[in-house]
């Protein structure tokens, strides 16, 4: 590998290994954020199943409404 | 459950719901990294060996630093 290319391979890598790092620092906040939960007395299990609901809800309402614009387009609506 | 505790659960899980989002942000960012690798011609499979192998690396080396802390610490260095 010339060293132009060296570089360039170098430098995405670090790029890559940054975000690694903040995605790292998300899931700590995370993290802190459920401790800070438990600490006022709710329930940690609960609250994560929660999340995982509303997730679950969201992408459903944002598949259904892909769909419709798709149909939409498709009908020139 | 009354008013005041919504209001929190509401706030803690729509803190974790923002962090979640930037953490799905973070991960589409390295996806582009990698396509933008792949379009200058890397390959995308090696590069990622490379950083998990560089992962452990680092892990590896805080391991034992920590380690030497430790023992530092005991020994009153």
């Amino acid at each position: 590998m010339n060293a132009v290319n060296e570089t360039r391979l170098i430098g995405l890598v670090e790029r890559i290994e940054d975000l690694e790092a903040q995605k790292k620092y998300t899931s700590d906040d995370i993290k802190d954020i459920y401790i800070e939960a438990k600490s006022v007395g709710f329930d940690v299990k609960a609250m994560k199943q929660i999340v995982r609901l509303r997730k679950k809800e969201k992408a459903e309402r944002e598949a259904e409404e892909a769909m419709v614009d798709l149909y939409k387009e498709a009908l020139g609506l």
